[in-house]
């Protein structure tokens, strides 16, 4: 099989980065500038600007908000949650990043397939029990689903944080699976190796 | 039975809108003013301001955008997929204004229900049966789902617009299910009764 | 949209009134006489006069029975076991008997999308949930199930009645998905407005 | 193991035959002279007698009406659609009825599990797919489900009778397992050997 | 209907007796003289004989090691699980071996509909409760699902016993599926009657 | 996080292979000295010889077979079942496989969360249709399925090979989850970064 670098990053046309505006030119770059490369989320949201600035406002919204659950946790809501929604893009970018955090490369494929069965603590698999019920049945939520993850600590800001993660990349992972976003290759090694000191 | 309208707007505690950031509450008080009363949904996500502001620049950014489905067709999506997901807010909120945009008193009840059963036209049909699928198993889109709406004149930014707005009642389903979020009484009865002239 | 009102009340002919036997014709004008108008279900089912008796009769049996539920009780349960099935006549028709039987023009909305989120009691709550059961995965049913009904005060033939209604509607909604049986315009409004004194 | 045959005959207390109302006793009574006992079915009911008259009534009037179907089709779909589910005791009694229809000992068996593997014809196959999707699904049911039914042959009035059919057993169904309503002994064997000459 | 004994024994053709591979050949022979035929498993898999020989060792080392679990309760596991899996070569073979270890006739058919209403014991429930989570749900499996069969008696090694029935028979299921295996006349009868004094 | 390299290969004891039977000990010299490491699934197994043997057996005669599919193409349909079934040891140990034999460090990833969207062909992706199809809806298999499959170049023996590795797997996979097998850290990283030239 030949490289995957070169098909297109989704169903629709990829933009000139330099024909954006600029403030989302300005963000791509300093993605760009940060990770080494710009991941196909960027482009592809591009496409359409409002829903690109609005889109990565909620993910900062939740995502970078000061919570109970750190970086890691919040990652693996995604990873988890993604896997239940069958979204490639969201299980090969967010793994990485899970890895990173984690510093593990073991966890990211681990809850991606099964949380059950992953190195993680029994307050973290709660919080991915709660979460995966929000992300697949969120309709039957009952006080006894609260209760089980309030035991191990969350309070009801951390219970909004971990249902709103769930929810907005239930969203992430249905507009993915629409345009069949494409991961970038950098996404599928990083965090698997030690970095090499520079 | 007693009225509901003096039970709480969701899990999580009202905010008073004098205290709220002003941008926020001048969105509050034009919707206030536009439509007689504050939907719930936007006391309920004011409790978290950034949040707030994404959540109605994503609504905005998929829902007002100029299309190729009127705004009653994308009343129709939200319904239809909030009825998938079980989610009394929005079924009940945007049921509302799905009978003020088509004004029709029956529709929203039957696209809740069942769409296939519903009066509308073949290409609506046909668009809510893709939303359908983007909203609830988004990973099985094959070619043949994105054929079956092309061919009732549908071009690839309408299925983007479908899509988005499955998507986005992903989220809000699972964040209104998450933190219970009530639905005004008021919207239960509009459209229902001719409006009376002034 | 224009009127529905003179769309085939099915996929089979409506009869004529005057051409039915005489037991037909008599129940029917009687229900007219008393709602103002004649439920489409009785036009349906009289293109089968023998199905039409029987299933009238097993309506009042376990409708009308006194029973340890009261007449609102059990419209919820039709109601709510009618939205699992995604069945439209019934949950129009028989949401309007329960917004007039319980005094609340919120409730059948509300038990048609999520019982759990609707303004009814915790014993309502319990009754809906073993409902549900029965009605969409009966085979399950343990002792467990019973017995979270039974604290709430049902007895034996109270069980019996739940679980009959259930049954009841779970061939209704059958019968009239499989025929299209459509609502008469005159059930969506019904019991949302105070009635005008005469 | 022992045998069955002294176990209750349902979660609910058997009726004395003697002092049923007259109407009920006599169908009993003419059952056991017909079949040489006393189908659980039949007892079972008896402890309702406004719902034992109406559920035989609609029975009757589905199962004995001249039609499309012959009386060995009509149990298929019983037996079909009761596999489907999961309710012994309908399985087991009209697995019976109909091995003595269709002059074949292995037919109930095949049809409960999996009719696609059973001896039966295209078109019986064509009937069952509709009759489980009217079980399992019917607010799915679209044109094309219609069509596939009737290019086999089957006309409209064939159609309502295999839909009912299904329809009244998804009711018979539940209300058995409800009660645990327990096949009799007899049924298990009948149909699987020759009769024994006079 | 004629007799299904003609009829070939699944999808693809049936091995010569005489030109098998010697081992094959002798357990067939064996197997015939045991049961007066030849059940079609053996034919059908003799089709590959690397994989009849794997697929028979895995069988006899998983129902014949001595174990916690008599001989007809393994036979449990495999109808009820191959009812789950709507296997009509499992159901019907297995059933009849089923019937004569427990000397009981309606057992099999009363495990394959619904084991929740079979004459069993609740230590036998509990048993096939564990193992039909394995053949449907195995990642699922959580500690209390461990406990509730270990409590009533099961010990690790029985756990594995239980678990690995499903598991092979979810891999037979499959297989007779895909290939339409036809289960041999003989066995709709097995163990239904009283075998004849010699 | 800390390594999971001391964690417990399964719920079981692992063995001491040097008090494994002989053949036991060779097989898993052999497969130390080729991989460098010995797979858990060879220690999990060595608790219960007959079933090792039986198992490693079957594994070889469907996996090694000369066959219409390639090796890649083999461990496709592992991956995308144990993706399907949630198995961690499965995707994880044969998603190394898959990436070392399709010389592509992405495709097991992709393949192992929705091969709609993976890096393969048209062919491939319909004998992945056709694999999960067994995998998870084995008893729905109609002749279009097979059809679809074939119209690709795959015959008769071609569908035993794909059927039955999904079959075979959905043992593994089973077996897998009940014990919980860990994955080896090693294949967490095979296939995913170019090998050391010698």
């Amino acid at each position: 099989m030949t490289s995957d670098a070169s098909s297109p990053i989704s169903r629709y046309p990829a933009p000139s980065i330099e024909a954006l505006p600029d403030d989302l030119r300005q963000r791509i770059l300093e993605v760009q500038e940060k990770s080494g490369f710009v991941p196909n989320v960027f482009l592809a949201f591009a496409h359409r600007p409002d829903e690109f600035r609005a889109f990565f406002a909620y993910h900062d919204a939740v995502m970078l908000r000061p919570s109970g659950l750190s970086k890691g946790e919040k990652e693996m809501i995604v990873v988890a949650t993604s896997g239940a929604n069958d979204c490639l893009y969201c299980v090969v970018a967010h793994g990485a990043i899970l890895r990173i955090y984690a510093k593990n490369p073991r966890v990211a494929d681990q809850v991606a397939v099964n949380y059950r069965k992953a190195e993680i603590t029994p307050r973290q698999k709660a919080m991915l029990a709660f979460a995966l019920k929000v992300a697949t049945d969120s309709a039957a939520l009952e006080e006894a689903d609260y209760d089980a993850v309030r035991k191990h600590g969350f309070d009801d800001e951390d219970l909004w944080d971990i249902g709103s993660i769930a929810a907005f990349f239930a969203m992430s992972n249905r507009i993915a699976n629409l345009i069949a976003m494409r991961p970038n290759d950098e996404f599928y090694l990083m965090g698997r190796v030690p970095r090499e000191k520079k």
